[in-house]
């Protein structure tokens, strides 16, 4: 399907080569160092930054704007089941056209096919960086969030940036990622006095303040939806009091819920609710309510303008698929990278990730590669 | 205080003979035999009925009508932590008057004291019998149940029962229960679907259904109270679901509630309401909701009327307080002995039962003796 100009990089050597560093998060196995070796002999000055024992990178190639940043991770999901890979999940294999191995398509493939793109640039009319980080899978503390941090400090300026995530659905390019639903999780710890379950006037239910607290927050309508976002969703995702005495009343219930949030809502917005709710319900029944409230990350949204357009203009031209800009599905290290600048996703097909036999057509990366390439050249065409 | 007659039994001695056999429920260590050979040698006729490992005995001296049963259990709990004890709970001890022991109040003290008021009568017009279980403080699946269904199997007529239960509050004769409320477990369990928190649509959480499951029960006045009794009560006594993962909605949650009711409901009345209420929550949600229930007993009541003045006006001339006529507190074997005669509790104050250094003034049970002996002088003359 595509013709390789001379002395350009190949998307699928890069990505076996990345493949073939077990670098499950947060072990790092070499692959920044050979992400930041294949950067520097394309002429990109990286500046490795490490936090805790976590590995990041930050690259560019040139001094002036636009900046295109590209931002992906390195590091994969545990291998889990080995007896069910086809293959050494670390030593990535290709058979009748497939390229099998954990990170496959989330996302070293997606990195690969980025920098193959890159590599068919001698210049651009501005610059283009890398944001790498080793930490997306697990808590993500020290990888992009703390990147973000380091680069607003130094005053370093980006001004579009392309995550390279597999969003695709069916086939490759069908959907883009333009914004993410924020996400927040309370845990609420009711304290009530404990007593004989015949004698409830000398104790204090804690179960019954918790189930309508529960109930009062599972049954509020919290939005009808934002632009292209689905209503925003609570779920109770757990319920514990773990009393296993008939005839006692417990001390103590607590439960946790998550709310998935569209741009409606802030975390912080959604706490004070949460809160709200907890302390009338506290005073109401004499219970002692606390709430250990965590914000994951807050809702974004890239409206629609040139920079969605150049990324679905590109994959029409080159995937000839119309991009479905999504919101939809978990949180992504996009939530961190939006305090920066306009960010969008866009990558591999996604049905594979996270499990065994992670797998992408070898023509894919090709693919990708070419509509990568057309996104970069329609970029500085539209913002140099 | 009294002066017992000659050639009558010791209520004291008799306690301590009890105590010194450790008949911690199962076991009975000879505590059967002992009540056996003292009732022999005061000419009752007596049957063992061993169900499983349980020791049970029925007793009865004499053949005419109306046949007054004293119904009481030679086992006790547990001593719980040993050095908590001022002497050895299985060695009755006196010390300033009082009697310590496991089992002084709870209640081998109430069996002594009546077998030491029925040693004081060669004959009385009627009968006099006794219902003695090892099984009262275990679950009681061997012990007066399955007595009772044996006696009405054998034809046996009862006509009044006393329970000897420490039913006294802070003096001796000052409460006594004629009437008990039932009880009910009830364990539900919601089985939705399992899935990821970001695809609710996905999914089916068992939590919110279990919640509005528990809602509804709570909410409900079940009644304002029945004669002596207070309202019916529902306790929520756990809710688990135990899910640790904050993006996960789970598959499984299940609760727990216990009814103490007065004789408005009866279990197989309450059991089809939480029934109907799971059944329609389930319509609603699409969710499976399974009800276990467990009725441990009906509610009771032994209306005002003879018998109860009996006990009354006993305790009144010889202990010169007026009895309150209560139907609080946890189930008794009362609950079985119900379905075949009216059935009144009154024994010692139960302040120290079931707890460390368990112990009885040596008066009281004198005092006892008295009171009872009296019950059965005014019963033959009220109902023979």
């Amino acid at each position: 399907m595509t013709n390789i100009p001379e002395n350009t990089l190949d998307p699928v050597e890069l990505t076996k080569a990345l493949i073939n560093h077990p670098s499950v998060t947060p072990v790092d196995a070499g692959a920044m160092d050979r992400v930041q070796q294949t950067l520097e002999s394309l002429g990109f000055a990286c500046e490795r930054l490490k936090f805790r024992e976590i590995e990041n990178l930050y690259a560019r190639r040139g001094t002036a704007s636009p900046n295109l940043c590209f931002a992906g991770h390195t590091d994969v999901v545990p291998e889990g089941a080995l007896d069910g890979w086809r293959s050494d999940p670390f030593a990535a294999t290709i058979e009748n056209g497939v390229l099998t191995g954990r990170g496959a398509v989330d996302m070293k493939g997606g990195i690969a096919a980025w920098i193959a793109a890159v590599s068919r640039f001698d210049n651009v009319p501005g610059s283009l960086s890398f944001l790498i980080t080793g930490d997306e899978e697990g808590e993500a503390l020290d990888g992009t969030k703390k990147v973000v941090e380091h680069l607003r400090q130094t005053g370093e300026v980006i001004d579009h940036c392309i995550v390279g995530e597999p969003t695709s659905s069916a086939v490759l390019g069908d959907m883009i990622k333009v914004g993410r639903r924020g996400s927040i999780n309370a845990t609420i710890t009711v304290t009530g006095k404990q007593g004989h379950v015949a004698y409830p006037q000398r104790a204090l239910n804690p179960i019954p303040v918790l189930v309508a607290v529960m109930a009062e927050l599972d049954g509020r309508v919290l939005d009808e939806g934002y632009e292209r976002f689905l209503p925003s969703n609570l779920e109770i995702t757990t319920f514990d009091v773990a009393n296993k005495t008939t005839n006692l009343i417990p001390q103590t219930a607590s439960g946790r819920i998550n709310i998935r949030f569209n741009p409606t809502h802030s975390g912080a917005s959604l706490q004070a609710w949460i809160e709200e709710v907890c302390a009338r319900h506290a005073e109401r029944s004499g219970a002692v309510i606390e709430v250990k409230a965590a914000i994951s990350g807050e809702a974004f949204l890239t409206e629609a303008g040139p920079f969605v357009d150049v990324i679905q203009n590109a994959i029409l031209d080159v995937l000839k698929v119309e991009a479905d800009p999504s919101t939809t599905g978990g949180t992504s290290d996009a939530r961190f990278i939006r305090a920066l600048c306009p960010v969008v996703e866009f990558g591999l097909v996604g049905q594979t990730m996270h499990q065994v036999n992670e797998a992408t057509p070898v023509q894919d990366l090709y693919a990708l590669t070419e509509a990568y390439t057309a996104l970069i050249s329609k970029y500085f065409k539209v913002f140099a």
